[in-house]
């Protein structure tokens, strides 16, 4: 092009400072090959649960989102009105998948979906927190007997963490009877959200802190919030902690509070029965801050706490705080999954109420703890590619680079099946060859000779000097495949 | 939450209209199984050639797309102005990732993507052209030897639509031959790149129309338009057409066509020594659009066209155009796939220039033409998802539901990694349950009396009446997913 002189002209020159946007990223290599793993590990235990796959537009008509995240809704990135509808790009994949339901009149589906999200937010890199990032939803929609399906989703997040390799902790709690504790320790009605998006901080500073900011800035009365303090820095095993509170005359004169532990003896049952009861922890600290959650809400955390096990039922002392601040990745990303039970939102979009319930994984945080975890695990650098093959010649004087012989070699190599790459010269330094194979398993080395006798070369790189086949093994051209397939690593 | 009233009350009323954002789709159930299939397909052969994967951000800042598309660049999609960085959704993947390079200094790469791009473009919904849509990019970056990463470029298309068991052609042309030709032909230097998009329509319209608009909007004269006719209507197989245009003298006086047709020939030898040479048509008419390709460009297109059969290299007739205005969703998709040679895009971003070549799929219109051909070949409607077992209870007079045991039975066979469900019912009616399984091929049954012996039941549905199953087979209960996993159809 720079020869006719046409294009030249027409392209922008260097631009100031190359970069992605704030708060994005590239993925690349041996990082994507983790994240794909993460996203099929997940993907599977999604399809055995029945899950169905959707996929919504990156971007929604902007009345769409409008009104369902509270004071989040100030995060959501707008497109520019370019003389077309107004739009704006997703916030979370909960309020598309909602909108999908009313629009295509839906009324019982289990769906998953990943998908990157965007949150016009204050990025925070080291700790995982980016204005672009995946989730990961299962969400189990329509009518359906009590806790039956709310039950499901906690065995498939134990699923996931299991299959990832990954030891976390569920904390759980209810909306009513978080709502129905606060009403009896004697918040008015107008003032419940207020306190408990509060108390939802009791996972990032001691009780003290909360209660002066329940007492200073929403006005919530002294002797209040010392109640509320005492119900909401407990928790512990979920059969335990609920028969604890059903003990609790006061509590339990609260409608809201009986109806919320009505379901919860019944999610005891059913947790029992698939196996995982032992997993859970009942915090009644837990709160979520979006709007739309009705019933069950849960958070997962990394590492077993205190809270699972049988001791830990009483108050948690100042230190539990303080030992979260530690340096490693795990404590630093905070939530790796959250989700709840939110019956009223797909009524919002349509005439029918559709009760929901789901999950959503954050998959960006999880890599991040995954790859601190494979780093201190494995030596070697992760490879970026999965290549199995280089195809490689050499020769001596008059040597022509055997180029044409090479990509007959590596064709036969492809139409197998196998992953294969050669040099793009046409005499290769046998050095440069080599190089390029450095973390390549297998390499063909096609020699003229050899081939004039219908010959190959295969070396498994790196064997031990005292393997028969160190120096290699010739085979016939015609079985190059078959050979190759025979000595490659076990995936 | 209706019963605390606190949410209700910030939820906004149901809106107008319930739709997603013009030119944009929900995927959904058998459809994304589908396009997984296909994405699947194409990474495979992008792994077995050493591809690494990138994954960039769906939005890049503005002036990193910015006259980068010719007449294309009104359709950028820009994100509004809320107090940051002026950015726009990606119109492709190439921009990015020569952004990529530059950014991060990389000289030498063979990078796939597969991700959406989004057009403020008028859809076209029946023919595929959405505002949102994937594509499949394969690019490889980095100084070779000439033509040694075009022709496996040329491989991985063939590769590709032959896993996919698609029949296409692909139509090559060079940059530099095609401007030689035109200058040959006496056309000025400033009018280069608008003859060549008049000639680039040749395959939506008959030449005599193509030759009008050159004529009366480009003001080309009339003889001048001729000899361009006599080139552009030529097409057939690579080696022929070669041979064609290297006899002509007038032709190769020009220094341009001299230098492409010394590409050509040395690609024509390295096809052939990858097995491919016979399924390429030179096509003089393809003129391809972007500003940014220097070299090698292709197309492909559904099925067989004549342009590769030995006898075709005479002039197009006008009925071949015509032919191509059938219902078949193949012939209505246009290109579903195009890419070719860009050597000073990286360079646009940073002080090195790094020669590149690529090919991009349209994922979305192979997607189009795929479901067309099973929806012909396959009866039944697909599956939306893929359960393989349902898990089922019945019983007489004071039949209870038997959840806690199906909840039970069902675990077991989720941790043997067994896709299953079952009803979200205490107590299911059998037929609600027998529904529920239509397409599923397992079911395990439980009964009372058989669970106190220890058994259930499974059943292979839809077995012929002859079959020793038929009835279905009791088995220990504590065997039922060793059982299940036995009789699960092949995958």
């Amino acid at each position: 092009m720079a020869e006719t002189g046409q294009s030249q002209a027409r392209v922008v020159p260097v631009i100031s400072e190359l970069k992605v946007p704030k708060g994005t990223r590239d993925w690349f290599g041996a990082d994507v090959i983790l994240r794909d793993h993460i996203f099929q590990t997940i993907s599977e235990v999604f399809k055995r649960h029945g899950g169905t796959a959707l996929d919504t537009p990156v971007f929604e008509l902007r009345e769409v989102l409008t009104g369902k995240y509270g004071e989040d809704s100030k995060l959501i990135y707008d497109l520019a009105d370019q003389g077309g509808e107004l739009a704006a790009l997703r916030f979370d994949l909960t309020v598309p998948f909602a909108r999908w339901l009313a629009m295509n009149n839906v009324t019982q589906i289990k769906r998953y979906q990943i998908s990157k999200v965007y949150r016009r937010d204050q990025p925070a890199i080291a700790r995982g927190r980016m204005r672009e990032f995946y989730q990961c939803d299962f969400d189990i929609a329509g009518e359906t007997d009590p806790m039956i399906p709310d039950s499901e989703i906690l065995r498939i997040i134990i699923e996931v963490f299991k299959a990832l390799e990954l030891d976390v902790t569920i904390k759980l709690n209810h909306r009513k009877v978080l709502d129905g504790l606060f009403a009896v320790a004697g918040v008015p009605a107008d003032k419940i959200r207020a306190t408990s998006s509060a108390v939802d901080k009791l996972d990032k500073m001691p009780w003290v802190e909360v209660k002066k900011e329940m007492v200073e800035s929403k006005g919530i009365p002294d002797e209040v919030a010392d109640r509320i303090g005492e119900y909401v820095q407990q928790s512990g095993p979920i059969a335990d902690m609920l028969e604890r509170l059903q003990a609790d005359s006061k509590l339990t004169s609260n409608d809201d509070v009986k109806a919320g532990l009505s379901d919860l003896s019944l999610l005891v049952t059913y947790l029992q029965a698939m196996g995982v009861a032992d997993k859970i922890s009942f915090d009644l600290s837990l709160a979520r801050g979006l709007d739309y959650y009705t019933g069950l809400i849960y958070e997962c955390v990394v590492g077993p706490t205190a809270a699972t096990e049988p001791n830990a039922s009483a108050p948690k002392s100042k230190s539990k705080s303080k030992s979260k601040k530690s340096d490693d990745p795990s404590s630093l990303v905070g939530s790796i999954g959250a989700g709840g039970r939110y019956d009223n939102l797909v009524g919002v979009f349509g005439k029918r109420t559709i009760p929901c319930v789901g999950i959503s994984f954050g998959v960006d945080r999880i890599f991040t703890i995954l790859k601190a975890k494979r780093e201190r695990e494995a030596g070697a650098a992760p490879r970026t590619r999965e290549t199995d093959v280089y195809v490689m010649a050499f020769g001596g004087k008059g040597f022509d680079g055997l180029l044409a012989e090479r990509m007959s070699v590596i064709s036969a190599l492809w139409d197998a099946g196998i992953r294969a790459e050669f040099s793009p010269k046409v005499k290769p330094r046998l050095p440069q060859q080599f190089k390029a194979a450095a973390d390549v398993p297998l390499a063909v080395i096609l020699g003229q000779d050899e081939l004039a006798a219908g010959k190959v070369k295969i070396k498994v790189l790196g064997l031990e000097s005292d393997h028969p086949e160190k120096e290699g093994v010739m085979v016939d051209r015609a079985d190059v495949a078959a050979e190759v397939r025979k000595r490659l690593p076990k995936p």
